[in-house]
C-alpha cells in the first residue's frame, strides 16, 4: 500500500515558482490573510501563523480576517461567520500575534477592500482568471458546491485588492498560493500601465514550516475531519492523537517500524526534543517501543505545547468585548492606509472628486 | 437602397419581455443611473430623461451618476471622467432633474454599491453572466477593445447591486436593458432565497418616448459621431440640422418625398406643432416643400427647444462648486439609504458587526 503522508498539491508549474522567488531580503511591509472558516488548527498554525508571528518582527506587518473571502465558498451557509470571526480573533492573539507589533483587522469593516476590488475588476481580462490553476482544481473538486460564481472566479481578484491597497511588498503564502500571487503581480502591473505606478508588484514569502499531516495522515483539512485544533481539550488531543495512523505495515510492537511514513514520528520531529526523537526513531525500526507509548509521549508532549494557548485563549475569550477592540483598533489603522491609498487611486483614475 | 432609420436592437427574445412588463402601476421608489461618458445627446433625453423627470413627480426617485460603469468600458481612458461626470450634473439639472423632488447623486461617493456589488458577485453564477445577450452582442461588436474583463462581464451585478440597494421596485429602462433588469430580479431572487427576503425584485419601466435618429438615420450615439447635444449652439444645431440625412429618393425639389424614412421628418414630429407636421407631411408627398427650407425650419424649432437648456447649463457650469454641492447632499441622502440596506445585509449574511 502506497501511504500518502501529505496531500502537497506541488505540481510542475508551482514548482518552478518556488525555484524563481527566494526569500525577499528587504521586506518592508507583509500582509496576509486567513479566511475564518473554522479554529485554528495546527496546519494553520504551522502553515501560515508560525511565519507570520516571525515576520511581525522583521517588517510592518497587515494580517486580516479575511472574512469576505470566506463568503466566496460558503455563501450557502454563514451561520457561523460571526463566530468564526470571533474565534480567529482569540487564535490570532494566543498564538502571539501581537497587536503593538502587527496591524490585525477585519477585511470586511474596511470598505475600501470592496471598492479597489471593483477597479480592479475592470482591468482584469477574464481569461486571466479562467487559466487559473487553483479555480480549475477546486472546480473540479468541490462538483458537490454551486461553486461557478461570479466573485469565486474573481477571488485572485478580491486578494490583488487586499495586497495592493496596502502596498505590501511581501505576502507569506503556501506554496499553493503562489499561481494567485502570480495573478496579482499581473494585475497590479496592468493597473500601473493604466493609470501610473501607484503599485508595488507584491512579493510570495514562502513558508519554510515542516508539514504536518492531519491524523489519518491526509493534508490536515477542516474538509477531512482530520484536525488537530488549537482549541482542543487535553481529553481530546489524547484521543485525537491515539487514532493517528502509524506505519500500516506495523502490526505487532516487535514488528520494525518505517518512521517515514509514520504520521506520529512527524509530529514528533516537532513536538519533542531533538535527541528524543532520534531514540524513538532507532527504537521504532529496532521494533523496541509500541506505538501506544510512542502516543502517549507524543500526546503529552504536543499537550505541552498547546497548553499556553488554550489557557490563553481561553482567557481572551471571557472578554470578547476587548478582544473585539484589539481588532477595532487594527481596522481603525488599517483604514488610514487603504483610504490613502483609495485617494490615490480615486486622483490616478480620476474620479470626480467628492466636495 | 435600404433604409435604416434607427438600429432599435429589438430581438425576438426583447419582444416577449416587453409584452411581459406591463407598466408598473403602483411605483413606489424609481431608481436608475446613466454612465458619464460625455455630455448628453437628445438621444439620452428623449430615451432616458425625459421619463426621469416625468417620474420624479409620481414616486420617490433616485438618479445616479454611473461613473464606475463608466470605466467598465472605457478604463483605457478616463482622462475625461471627472469633467464628464460634471457636464453631466450641469445636463440633468438644465433639463429639470430636481433636487427638491429627486434624490441626485454620484455612484463612486457611496462605497456600499461596491460592498453590495461584491456580495452580490459571490453568490451569482458565472452562467448567468455569460448568456446575457448584451454581453455577447457587445463582445462581438466591439472586438476592437480589450474588453473581456471581468469587470465587464459582471456589469450587471454592479447593476443589481444599484438597484437592490435602494430597494427601488421600478427602474426606467431601455428596450436593451430588459435582460439585465431580468438578471437583476433573478440575483435578487437568489440572494432573498439564501439570506431572507430583503430586496424587492424590481421591475422595469419603459420609456415611451420616441425614438430620435441621429444625423445619419442610424440611432443616436456618441460612437457614431452622429449626435445633437444640449450644449450644442445655436449655430452647431444649424449646421447639424442641415447635415442630416432625408428621403434619398428625393433629388429634386418637386421629386414626391417619403417622409417616414427622412429623419428631418421624425423630428419635426417632435419638435414642431401637430398642424405645422400635417402641412410639411403632405408639402414633402407632394414635392412642394425643399428639404433645406424644411431643415430650416426644424433647426429653428429645434433651437427653441434647446435654448432654454442651454442657456440653463451654462449658468450651472459657471458655478460649480455649487452645482457639485448638490450632488453631495443628494448623495448624503442616498448613503444614508445604502449605508441602512448594508446594515441589514451584513446582519443577514452573519458578518461579525464592528463593535
Amino acid at each position: 500500500m502506497e501511504k500518502e503522508i501529505i496531500v502537497s498539491g506541488v505540481d510542475k508549474e508551482m514548482k518552478i515558482a518556488l525555484e524563481k522567488y527566494e526569500e525577499p531580503k528587504d521586506i518592508k511591509r507583509v500582509l496576509s490573510g486567513m479566511r475564518p472558516t473554522g479554529k485554528i488548527h495546527l496546519g494553520n498554525y504551522f502553515g501560515a501563523l508560525k511565519a507570520w508571528i516571525e515576520l511581525q518582527d522583521r517588517a510592518e506587518s497587515f494580517f486580516f480576517i479575511a472574512d469576505w473571502h470566506a463568503i466566496t465558498t460558503s455563501y450557502h451557509d454563514t451561520g457561523e461567520l460571526a463566530e468564526n470571526t470571533v474565534q480567529m480573533m482569540a487564535d490570532w492573539l494566543a498564538c502571539g500575534l501581537d497587536p503593538e507589533k502587527s496591524t490585525l483587522f477585519v477585511q470586511s469593516w474596511i470598505k475600501e477592500h470592496a471598492e479597489l476590488h471593483l477597479l480592479l475588476s475592470m482591468i482584469t481580462p477574464v481569461r486571466w482568471l479562467e487559466r487559473n490553476p487553483t479555480y480549475k482544481e477546486m472546480m473540479e473538486n468541490l462538483k458537490d458546491r454551486e461553486l461557478a460564481t461570479y466573485g469565486f472566479l474573481g477571488y485572485p481578484v478580491l486578494q490583488t485588492a487586499d495586497i495592493v491597497l496596502y502596498n505590501a511588498d511581501t505576502v507569506p503564502v503556501g506554496i499553493d498560493q503562489i499561481p494567485h500571487l502570480e495573478l496579482s503581480r499581473e494585475i497590479a502591473r496592468r493597473f500601473n500601465r493604466f493609470f501610473g505606478e501607484l503599485f508595488v508588484e507584491p512579493r510570495p514569502y514562502l513558508s519554510k514550516a515542516p508539514k504536518l499531516p492531519g491524523l489519518d495522515g491526509r493534508k490536515m483539512s477542516k474538509s477531512y475531519g482530520n484536525c488537530i485544533y488549537l482549541s482542543d481539550s487535553e481529553e481530546e488531543v489524547n484521543k485525537k492523537v491515539m487514532s493517528m495512523v502509524t506505519d500500516p505495515a506495523r502490526v505487532r510492537k516487535t514488528d520494525p517500524g518505517h518512521p517515514e511514513v509514520c504520521s506520529v514520528y512527524a509530529y514528533h520531529k516537532i513536538f519533542t526534543p531533538k535527541e528524543r526523537v532520534a531514540e524513538i526513531e532507532e527504537a521504532c525500526r529496532n521494533g523496541e517501543i509500541g506505538c501506544v507509548q510512542c502516543k502517549r509521549e507524543l500526546a503529552k508532549n504536543l499537550n505541552a505545547f498547546l497548553e499556553p494557548i488554550r489557557s490563553k485563549r481561553a482567557e481572551l475569550l471571557s472578554n470578547r468585548k476587548a478582544l473585539m477592540e484589539v481588532f477595532k483598533e487594527g481596522s481603525e489603522r488599517a483604514r488610514k492606509v487603504a483610504a490613502a491609498t483609495m485617494e490615490r487611486v480615486r486622483e490616478a483614475v480620476n474620479f470626480l472628486r467628492q466636495p
